[in-house]
Order: structure tokens, then C-alpha cells, then sequence
């Protein structure tokens, strides 16, 4: 069995880099901060006995033998990239829960069959640089690697630079540190375990997501002297879009989610009528059919406010990552892994975005949920306890074993 | 007569300090490039013989001497400090056509009998520090200079700061530096005088205005994983917001403007839900009653709409600048000026705040408007022709020297 204390102390030690006042962490993707806690993840791996390979996109995989080498090894990982107000446990359970795993079993001196890796993905958030689950969706080759190059911040900095500045564009190519299935430990990010006093949700997909950028483009002008119709409001259009993108999701109640995240005005004085707003939007449902019926409402809706303000607007679907269904024999495994623990479990479709959704078009993919304070994340309050995250640490190991038994 | 050309150049000189790819200019106030154009024009009063004195807050004084010295000095002046996305006259040209009138007036070694004072006032447009016109009104005493110290920009500069590090803080107290009367030249920065083929608009008054500032604060939690109904959306509050403010002022039309021109939003990142949101309400009216009538609609919407959405709503009002009455002699002067110039003429109240605004209240005062095109402004296109500005110059000129005479 793992360690619980010390799984916590490792999350609490890591949660140091980019530790926020509030209780939270700020890494952001291929900062200095990340590099530092890629840095401590490399150092802690190699003293097990690992080698450590990144790859172009900076993605880390930690190569532990096994007794077996003709067999492909085993994987288990998340991210250790964060939100600007992030939690302390979004994406690391599943990087230092691995890591547990691996410590467990280094000093039980216990051999695998296969041979296991622990992976840390790049840019997992989409955060800093959009789309997310970035260095998963290259190493699947959902994307090319000349595209994560391109990708810019919103101060305009490229992941190429960014990647290059922290010194972590490794050699090998996307793709090519090859792994034979992959177990993905996360918090849920979402209410129903807790609610339902579940100790380990048993993942069986991932919804469908797409997201959106959006610029309206209006005229700036005096707010106190440019009469009421003589106006083209860029905010005004942006306020009704943010209105409607809350409608669409509520006409697919209860699965669908939409939501209006970021937005950038210009000039933003206040006594200047925004000529421009940039915003994004994200919409979410299981069903990539009713996805498909939500981005038609949208892309209506977008030209008709524009109309009847006066903007110009355009719209554009910069992400769509269709539904997920794991592979039915990493879902066994978790499911035995949890059985042999004794943990009330149930079945769940993951509401966020992972790793393991773009690493399933590859390889045999699965993963395990532990619940979160209220469900909540992507906040720095995020809260899951010791316990939580030993339990999922500890189904983890069993679910790996057991595939490893196969 | 003024010298059209020469005035123009001055334009068109000081335009590059702080010159944008549009045409327009970004000089906020109390930067170096607030500095570059003070320092200029220090350096051109200076070459005239007037004395310039520099108050506390940074309010420029040039003074030419005249016949009299018994008598108090007839100002004239604006601003040289810029919108984010600012054009080439608001307030530019009320300086500048201030400093052609000295010069016309240095030219023909015309002496007026009472003395002159060229004014360029401190922060005008309130967009780096709120609020607006915060120069002239410490000097007029409608605000201390702790209170303009204390003004913050949103980096969390303070005024103070901002006014050393440029190294024009001055030694006379604010108010000390007195002048008797003072015509401020100015774009009419809406759309009446090109409409109507006016060339000059005298102008009776400046309509009132109020800021506000509100803060919604909600929870930040995950886009893909937190159902509708769980949220606390701070966007969703803020985009009602401004649907409701846009509202209030069709509620009161023609006369009312409504406006939301600064939005920040926290932590602002596509995959999470806003957890608050910053922004700012400006409402203008020419009627005060009017004004505490929409104050009071929005005051009522702000949590009527946060508790719908279940957020934390705090809005305050940070300024209240009441209707003004510019004065009956002024006026007067201003309308046989251009009478004298034969020029088309109509009565208006200014739609935008300026520092007559204020300085109205310590000083008899008024206002001289000529038209920019498709009354744009705090645009960087922005435009008035080179016969437009010396129109508004000539006239500056004839009432000057018509209030000279009485
Ligand atoms: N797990 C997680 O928060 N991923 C970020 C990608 C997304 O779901 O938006
Ligand atoms: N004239 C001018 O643009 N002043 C700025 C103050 C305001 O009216 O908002």
C-alpha cells in the first residue's frame, strides 16, 4: 500500500512553487515556475533509478523498468501546469500520485512485468496558451508540433520562445517515447462524488468541448458626448453574446455547460465606448450532436447582436475535442482496483478536459476521480483531503497492478 | 489675425510625442511622454517671456505680462494629456490655440491690458487616474491635493508617484495662482456644429456627470465540470450590467448617455468560471434631477441582478461633476468674437466634461467649440481640418481681447 504522508507532503512541497496567498497555486505553463517544478519532478524521479526523456513539446515521461522489455510499459500522469488561480491538486494528484506509486513499489522492491512511466503533459490548462491538453494532443498527434510552436500567449509570447526559455524542448520526437495503456489519476472537478459520499469515481469518458474566440469590433467614441444612436458599442454586443451563450447552455439543461471566461476591452477607459472586445467561449455536453446544435445557436446569434448594434463581429471555433469513451479493459482494472480497496465507487463522463481524452486515440486509456471540496476547481480554494488523495493514489497502484497482471 | 500654419505645425509637432500607427495619440497622464510634451511646452512659453509656474499637482501656468498689473490675467487653456486611443486636438488644441494667440499677440508686440496666462491642466482626462478634469478641480478646490496623491492608476500607481517620477511637481499651492477669467478652446467632440455647418459653437454650459465603479464578485470554479446551476457567474452579472445601464439612458433619451468603458475580469482565463469583475458606469445628463433618477435605477438593478445570479455586488459612486452654467460676460465675449470673425455660430452645452467645468466655479469662464468629423473623439481618428482649428483660435483670440477691452 502507498503512503499516504507522504503523497501529501510531496503535493504540499510542490504547491510551495507558485504558491498563492490564498491557498492556491499560479504556474503557468513554460514559466519560470513550471520550470522549477519540473526541475524538482526530474530530480525526484532519477533517485528512483528513472530515466527521465522529454520530448519536443516538453511533455517528461519517467521510464522505470520492468521485468519484462518486450513488453510496452505502463503509464500513469496528469499535468503539472496550473490555472492563474489554480488549486493545489488539479493535474498534480495524478503526476505525484504516480510518483507515489513509484516510490511504493522502488522500496518494496517490487518488479512490474512491463516496465512503468509517469508522465508530466505540457500545457495541459490551455490557460496561457489555447487549446488545452496541448503536449497530450501533439504526443497523439491531434496536433503537429509547428502548431504548439505557434501558439501565442496573450501577451503575444510564442510557446516556441516560451518553451525554449525555460530549456525544456527536449529531443524526442511527439509520439515517439512509446507507452501500452495509460491510467490518469485527477480530482473530479465536479460535485457528484462528494454529494454522493463516493470515495473513487470510475471514469468511463470524457465529454465533448469546443471553444470559441470571438472579437467584436465597434467604433470607439466620447462617452459623454456621442448620443445614444449614434453609437456601435463593441461591450454591448459582448454583454448580450455572454447573456446568450448562458441561454444556449440552459436550453440543454442539465448536461450542457457554456460559459464566457475571458474578455479583453479596448481601449477600457471609462470614459471611452469600447471599440473592441475580444472573449472567448466554451460549451460542453456529453453529446457532440447537441454540441453541434449548441455552435449553430451561437454562430446565429453572434451575427444577428452585431446587426442590430452595429459591429462587426467574428467568430471562430478554435478548439473542438469530441466525446471520449475509455477502453473497456483500463475501466476493468480500475474497477477491480477499487473492489480489492473496498471503496464505494461509481461510474462518471468527465466534465473537464484531460490528458488521458487525447492519449485514449492512441493507446488503451482510462482514469480515476477522487472528490473535491464542493466540487470545486479552477479556484484557489480547491480542497481535496489526505485521505481523498490517498485513496486514489491507492487505486491507482491497484488498477496498474492489475493491468500489469493481464 | 492668427497664423493658421503655424498653429497647425504646432499640431502636427506635438502629435509625434506619443504618436500612434493610427494617427491618433496615447500620452496618459503623467507619463514620459506627458513629460516630453510639458517640457516642450515650457520651452515655447519660455521663448515668448512668459514665466511658467508649476503647482502641486502639476497645473502649468505661463504668464505674459500686460499694460496693467492691477488687474487679474484673462487665461486661456486645456489639456495635453490623452486617451489610451486619443486623437490629435481634444484638449491639444486648447493649449496650442492659446499658445498661437500669445504668439500672434508676441508678433505684433500687442500688449492687452490686463495680463495673460496660458493654462495646461493636470489629468484632464481622467482615464490613467479618475476622475476626469482632477487638475483644475484641486485648483478650483472641489478636491484636496491629498486626494489627487491618492489616486491610483489600475497598475496601482499612485498619483504622487506618477507626478515625481516625472519631476513636475511644483512648488506653488493649488488656487495660488490666480487669473481673473478663463476661455477654453476645444473640439465639440460630438456630431451638432458639422451637422448644422457651424463653425463655431458657443458654448453655455456642460451638462452633468457621474462614475461609478462596481465590483462582482462570484466564484471562480471549473467551465467544464460545474453545472449551470451551481455557478456564480461575476460575467454573467457584469454583462446584465451593461444591458441595464445601456437601458437607463434609452429610458431618458435623447438627452441621457450610459456607458460601461472599463471591464476587468478575474482570473480571466478561457476554462474558468469569472470569479469578479471590476468595471465602471458613466452617466451624463444636462438635467441633475435627471441624473439621481438613473442613479437611482441603477443603484436598484445592481442587486436586484446580482441576487438572481447569486454574486456579491459593491458599487459606489466615484465622481459627480453637476450641470454647469458658464458665465453671461464670458459668453458674451465669446459671440461678439465670433461675430467680429462673421463666422455661423449656435448656442450648445457640452456633452463632455473639461476643466471650464471647474474652473467655472472659482473664476468667471466659458467655452469656445469648433467641429471635428462625424463628431468623433477619444478615437485616434479623431479630425479637425487646419481651417477648423484656426477658426476656434481666431475666436479664442477676438473674445480674449473683447473681454480685454471691458
Ligand atoms: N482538468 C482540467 O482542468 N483541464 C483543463 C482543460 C479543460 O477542461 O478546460
Ligand atoms: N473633453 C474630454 O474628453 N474630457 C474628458 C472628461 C470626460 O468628459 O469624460
Amino acid at each position: 500500500t502507498i503512503n499516504p504522508q507522504r503523497l501529501w507532503d510531496s503535493l504540499m512541497e510542490t504547491a510551495r512553487i507558485g504558491g498563492t496567498a490564498k491557498g492556491g497555486i499560479c504556474r503557468l505553463t513554460l514559466t519560470d515556475l513550471d520550470k522549477g517544478v519540473r526541475d524538482w519532478f526530474r530530480g525526484q524521479c532519477e533517485a528512483l533509478g528513472c530515466t527521465v526523456t522529454v520530448d519536443q513539446v516538453g511533455n517528461m515521461f519517467a521510464f522505470k523498468p520492468g521485468k519484462r522489455s518486450d513488453v510496452a510499459p505502463i503509464a500513469m500522469g496528469s499535468h503539472l501546469d496550473t490555472q492563474p488561480t489554480g488549486g493545489k491538486f488539479d493535474g498534480i494528484l495524478g503526476v505525484l500520485g504516480g510518483l507515489e506509486v513509484m516510490r511504493t513499489l522502488h522500496d518494496l522492491s517490487y518488479d512490474t512485468n512491463a516496465p512503468l512511466m509517469l508522465v508530466n503533459w505540457t500545457n495541459e490548462e490551455g490557460s496561457r496558451f489555447a487549446p488545452a491538453m496541448l503536449g497530450s494532443g501533439v504526443y497523439a498527434g491531434v496536433f503537429d508540433r509547428a502548431f504548439a510552436d505557434s501558439r501565442e500567449d496573450r501577451q503575444g509570447v510564442r510557446f516556441a520562445d516560451a518553451i525554449e526559455s525555460i530549456g525544456y524542448r527536449g529531443e524526442a520526437a511527439p509520439g515517439s517515447v512509446k507507452f501500452g495503456a495509460m491510467f490518469e489519476l485527477h480530482i473530479e472537478q465536479g460535485p457528484i462524488l462528494e454529494a454522493e459520499q463516493k470515495v473513487v469515481g470510475v471514469v468511463t469518458g470524457v465529454q465533448g468541448m469546443r471553444w470559441y474566440e470571438v472579437e467584436c469590433t465597434g467604433r470607439e467614441a466620447h462617452t459623454g458626448s456621442t448620443p445614444m444612436n449614434l453609437r456601435a458599442n463593441a461591450l454591448l454586443g459582448a454583454a448580450r453574446v455572454v447573456e446568450r451563450v448562458n441561454q444556449i447552455a440552459l436550453e440543454h439543461a442539465p448536461s450542457a455547460v457554456g460559459t464566457v471566461g475571458l474578455v479583453e476591452v479596448k481601449p477600457n477607459s471609462r470614459n471611452v465606448i469600447p471599440g473592441h472586445v475580444f472573449f472567448t467561449v466554451d460549451f460542453r455536453h456529453p453529446d457532440d450532436a447537441v454540441l453541434d446544435v449548441m455552435e449553430r445557436k451561437l454562430m446565429e446569434a453572434i451575427p444577428a447582436i452585431a446587426k442590430e448594434i452595429g459591429l462587426e463581429a467574428v467568430a471562430k471555433k478554435v478548439w473542438d475535442s469530441p466525446a471520449v469513451r475509455f477502453d473497456a479493459e483500463c475501466v476493468a482494472a480500475v474497477r477491480a482496483g477499487t473492489e480489492k480497496a473496498g471503496f464505494p465507487t461509481r461510474d462518471m463522463v468527465s466534465g473537464a478536459g484531460h490528458d488521458a481524452a487525447y492519449i485514449a486515440r492512441v493507446a488503451p486509456t482510462t482514469m480515476i476521480f477522487v472528490p473535491c471540496e464542493g466540487g470545486l476547481s479552477h479556484n484557489e480554494a480547491e480542497s481535496t483531503t489526505l485521505e481523498e488523495c490517498s485513496s486514489g493514489a491507492q487505486v491507482l497502484l491497484n488498477a496498474v497492478l492489475e493491468y500489469d497482471q493481464r
